[in-house]
């Protein structure tokens, strides 16, 4: 058996928290982390010692977003373009399917996929005043995770546009107030146990079960795979494009960023109908 | 002609209300008060004296859930799977369908099919700080009344599985903060009159009809219906379950529950593509 | 090249304002400036010179609805039912389709179109105490601009429904607790030129692009024109009703309005299925 080594993980009176542990890179997303979170939510998915799953950071921050060590060229890829699947979008579609109430404790700064990766859970308790934001667009990029449909469906379509078009950060109350969060506490992570510890104490695993599956459903089955295929393809092309690659650059050389690209430049991507045919 | 004994209603000035009434049992619901509701509901509709409907509960509670004077075995039923239908998801059909505004004035406790009974309903006022909840998770059971559509359509889908996951009570302002209902007042029913007295007073019938039918099935015309037929195969189970009986019975003899059931015990009740071809 | 005269625009460092442009009707709407509304947006979606447009209006109002010079006959149409389409849904239908950020400024007054022509925008910002709503059902009309659809995904199916139900106005406050409108400020226009700035300067135009088109299309591609030509069938007959008549003559009288009509007058609009196929 191997140990996971970017994720920690404790199990303790029905309730599985899984760190996020990259602390010295600020839990920054990569590959091995995807898998090994996919790992342990499907094993938690069919272990009953395990009743509620509670997500959080190593140390200071919660996530703060792909590990961009490749530097300008993090996002392109040299997959073939029709089985190209985001990472993001394939990590968020194992939670979407999980049967288990799943919490995220935002102990920390999220940006990027660590504030995306958090959409498919059901429940979001943040630290008041710590920096959160779906920065894509100031990177040259786009919604990923299935946020373009995760998104709308938790903050409606007004905020979610603002966020996006912008990539700003979010104070803590407005994310709140839009209910992005359901809580904003000093002690997040205690709140997500104090959560979790109800369920589990005073509720069947039986209905958590089916009422998690229910909900979500009735949202809209479909809809969150094919935003994770439509997404798929235009990071396909995203991410090797002229506007990453400055997005990037300039953030990590931290100066003002001057995107080549114009509007116009954008391929079509939508032709939704024909993609859930082929799903 | 048989007078409704579970219900009186009272029609002045195109305002129809409609009280539940069995104070002594806190208006408890069962299959007669279901049968006379929808008699009432399809009267009303028909009726072009009445423009608008409030339902309200006569004394201090709105609806205290379930009439469980049947004890462990409440929930179970001998019908035939098949065509077993749960009687909440029923009346909320009959809800949905109408075509004139409908008003809940929540004047005291709502707990339960007292409260997901409300959830087609148009609008909702609360009695500040008065018991509101959905208990089911702790009775072993989970989300009927076609609720597993209408809630998260309301409320958003993180406060939704929030409430239903832990099936604690809401207090009134965070049930306001996150629009399961419109408002918190003192005095509910005055409210809910306000409101109707502007629609009658101000507006075209005819317009309140169409708005009435084009708003809610702009949202998903089947959806609740998909959801009802989903909760009536679960509740064929699970009210059989022993779960359920704990649930029950632990509420009964107000003693902490302890559930037997592991969450791996659910079946599968989410071919969701096949409910919708039969339907 | 005819210039627009209800409209006027202006182009600065990537921000279109777009104003309308008939102050000493309130900005009143008529087929004149539908057309060159549809006309400017479709040449900014081309031009990549825009990167964000801005809607406000000239003087004290955004936009006080439909021009009623026609009095009572305002709505009354002659056209074929099959072809007939309601003038503010095919702008609706044009500002959906856009593949750039838009956010309306609602500097003053915005009722009736005046309003719901901001609904498929994305942001919203209005100036605090002005007077908005959505004042339909007091004229014997009903939702337009496929506000049937808009309105509910923007703010919820409960505060959708009381606001169309009672036409009354809607304090600024409220619409802003409720997600109507994304800022309430003293100066709206500002705000928004604040929000295009930061959209203009630190982002990708081929991620607002993407983002627009994503987000909006996984909350239901085609749901908009559906609601769109249910409306139009309505409107059809509803601009000819005598409920119309007397709505608009009543207001034009400035005397409380009698409506002649009652619900059951109203025809069968609702056969969806059928208008999907027909698509």
């Amino acid at each position: 058996m191997i140990l996971p080594e970017t994720i920690r993980t404790e199990l303790k009176q029905g309730i599985l928290t899984v760190f996020l542990n990259r602390p010295g890179m600020l839990n920054a997303y990569n590959s091995q982390m995807k898998n090994e979170l996919v790992d342990i939510y499907q094993k938690a998915d069919k272990d009953d010692e395990v009743r509620v799953v509670i997500v959080t950071g190593m140390g200071k921050a919660f996530c703060a977003g792909k590990d961009l060590h490749e530097g300008s060229s993090t996002f392109a890829t040299d997959d073939d373009l029709d089985s190209y699947r985001l990472s993001g979008g394939e990590l968020s579609m194992v939670v979407y399917l999980l049967k288990k109430p799943i919490i995220a404790a935002i102990n920390g700064p999220a940006v990027g996929i660590g504030l995306t990766m958090t959409l498919p859970m059901d429940i979001r308790v943040v630290k008041r005043n710590t920096k959160i934001g779906f920065n894509f667009a100031k990177l040259g990029l786009g919604p990923e995770a299935a946020s373009g449909w995760f998104l709308p469906q938790i903050v409606g379509i007004g905020k979610a546009l603002e966020w996006v078009y912008t990539g700003r950060f979010i104070p803590t109350s407005e994310a709140l107030q839009h209910g992005l969060v359901n809580y904003e506490e000093d002690d997040p992570l205690e709140k997500a146990y104090e959560i979790a510890r109800d369920i589990v104490t005073n509720t069947a695993a039986t209905s958590n079960s089916f009422s998690r599956q229910l909900l979500w459903k009735m949202l809209g089955e479909h809809h969150p795979y094919t935003s994770h295929l439509i997404e798929s393809k235009y990071f396909y092309w995203a991410g090797n494009s002229e506007d990453a690659k400055e997005g990037v650059q300039s953030f990590l050389d931290k100066r003002p960023v001057k995107f080549p690209l114009k509007g116009s430049d954008l391929p079509d991507f939508f032709n939704v109908e024909k993609e859930e045919k082929n799903k």
